[in-house]
């Protein structure tokens, strides 16, 4: 794996760069659509490759160690082949839906013991098991077990659970180095900055990453209810320190607008189920602001979903009709909205790469951060 | 609107035909996918049209009208339009929903008074009204309003009934004649035979609906409960009185082996739920017999979800890929599903329509229908 840092904005510290994996060059900065149980939720992987066209989507570990379980994914030959994809994916270290989804679960130093949402059966994860099961798994990038503190969070639990993240984060990559890949493809570790909404927390868990010299880097803890202002100002934190010659990806976030400013802040890698989980709500996602498609006034629009048509569902169909499926409950009302999301987002990073490397990045960035918080 | 015979099986009574329509043709037998409300649930427009490539679909006069009601649905120009499909559409009358998804309604001389399942408020269809709102939705194949008996029926109640469809029929054909098409292309109305099980009502409804020299005719009140053979020996007699020199439509099926088993007693056109329906609750349909994708025999199977390969699909995912979808209740394994199904469908009525061109038609069937009557 190797990652090239192409540009930097000298307004700010967006960057523009380039991710070779085995599977593929991932552009950055990107968004990841979120491929929770094998499948982006509502799409084809034909249409996630012809039409929204991502260098690389996310699987959850959780989920994926629960159904199909292991067994089934090794016998498929990993994730890649077992959903037919064959671009590069990363994967959570299943951290975030055990403290998430799981409806009982107990941290200690060893790991985490917890109970299957699917069907209450108990399971643990360790540093070490969760680096086997991503072995398994198969994705091209994995990632650290660590603690996802909630917001807000006490300043001694966040210190104390920044450095139990530490030590997981060794015994991970002690673990990782010690078992091969499976499939044949790299894969690379990335370990996962914590320290809740504390700055000195955030600096400590940065420098501590950044030692362990890892080929990439991650933000986690944020996106978990704070305020959006603390959200940056953590990330910047983070960012100054992480090592620039190599990708930083900040787990969960966000909106349209969050996923901008991080970049201006020098964020390289986003995921969030956003786009997914409020298509399937009816909501979309324009450069002018969001659509609540369901609402009345556009029962009788028939102009197009979005006049820009940055995916072919956007002029196929017309608001009117979209509505009518959400209102019939329609499958298709779920598929379009997604497809157009996830779209949507691909063309933000997109523009955003583009204007970084125009060096234009800010002039454009402050533009559509206005233009975007709106509702239509 | 023409309809031209192009072969008659020698051995049984199959047929080949061509229908032209202002949107397009139609290969005949051919199987219309139903799309109830605007959308064949699960599947785009594109997909559709590309891949599962009907000549026709269907859509419901009763679900149309409860929503999006016929002001939007004038508005956008007919169905056509609003659901951007360029195709023939046929549309029923809404007399089957109104019997099956009405809490309550009361069948009068005038019509029958229903309660929207949707919202509880009360609507009336006449023969008049009915015509009207399938001049409103555009379909390029009306269909009268008759009752659809239940199975099973009493002579006494089938005999009144089948009179007063005939009735019906006469005030549908002449308002139909009275108020002009909306959209600038010929729409037709067929009528529909009933009778229940009875031969002697079939016979009687038979010619009374020939005699009404309608561009096409339909047999209703099939399907509805009774044994297959039952079935197969209403449509002989019906088939045997319809005119030879216009198409003919089976309302509401069927399995693969019920289509090919009327695609040989002279039936031309055929609609039915089951493969959309099946698809969504995990069943698919091949030329082998049938799958329960969620049995766990398929837990592990990495085969391609069909060999034969007849829709893209079949060859993209695995069955044990498809089966975890639908453990996990994915979008995406109904999805999948869907298209296989449809897929299945139209292949099946092009195999058959290729086959009675050939002159081997009855020989090809009975190795088709022992061949699907298997569950693999």
């Amino acid at each position: 794996m190797q990652f090239e840092l192409l540009t930097t904005d000298p307004a700010s510290q967006a960057r523009a760069g380039k991710l070779t994996t085995d599977h593929g060059v991932i552009e950055t900065p990107i968004f990841m659509p979120v491929g929770t149980v094998a499948s982006v939720k509502g799409v084809h992987q034909r249409e996630l490759r012809e039409d929204i066209n991502p260098d690389i989507i996310l699987g959850n570990t959780y989920h994926l160690y629960l159904r199909p379980k292991m067994d089934i994914m090794q016998k498929a030959g990993g994730l890649h082949k077992f959903m037919n994809w064959d671009r590069p994916i990363l994967t959570d270290s299943g951290g975030y839906q055990v403290y998430s989804l799981s409806n009982r679960r107990k941290i200690k130093e060893e790991g985490v013991r917890f109970k299957s949402h699917v069907d209450g059966s108990m399971h643990l994860f360790t540093p070490e098991n969760v680096m086997e099961i991503q072995r398994q798994i198969g994705a091209d990038i994995m990632m650290a077990f660590d603690e996802c503190t909630p917001y807000p969070c006490d300043y001694r639990y966040a210190k104390r659970s920044m450095h139990m993240t530490h030590r997981w984060l060794d015994r991970c990559i002690n673990h990782f180095n010690k078992i091969p890949a499976l499939y044949g493809h790299e894969q690379a570790l990335f370990p996962i900055v914590q320290g809740s909404t504390y700055k000195d927390l955030r600096a400590q868990s940065a420098e501590y990453i950044a030692n362990a010299g890892a080929f990439g880097n991650a933000i986690g803890g944020l996106s978990v209810g704070e305020p959006a202002e603390e959200m940056y100002g953590m990330t910047e934190v983070v960012t100054a320190i992480l090592p620039k010659d190599k990708p930083r990806y900040l787990m969960g976030v966000g909106t349209p607008i969050n996923i901008l400013e991080n970049i201006a802040l020098g964020v390289d890698m986003f995921d969030c189920v956003m786009p997914t989980r409020n298509a399937r709500n009816g909501m979309l996602f324009t450069a002018y602001g969001s659509i609540n498609i369901k609402n009345l006034k556009w029962e009788d629009d028939f102009s197009p979903i979005d006049e820009m048509g940055l995916t072919w569902v956007d002029t196929e169909y017309s608001k009117a009709y979209l509505r009518h499926l959400f209102k019939c409950h329609e499958l298709l009302g779920m598929q379009i909205a997604t497809i157009h999301n996830l779209g949507f987002y691909m063309w933000l990073v997109r523009e955003a790469r583009k204007h970084i490397i125009a060096g234009d990045f800010v002039t454009w960035k402050e533009m559509m951060v206005k233009q975007m918080d709106n509702r239509l």
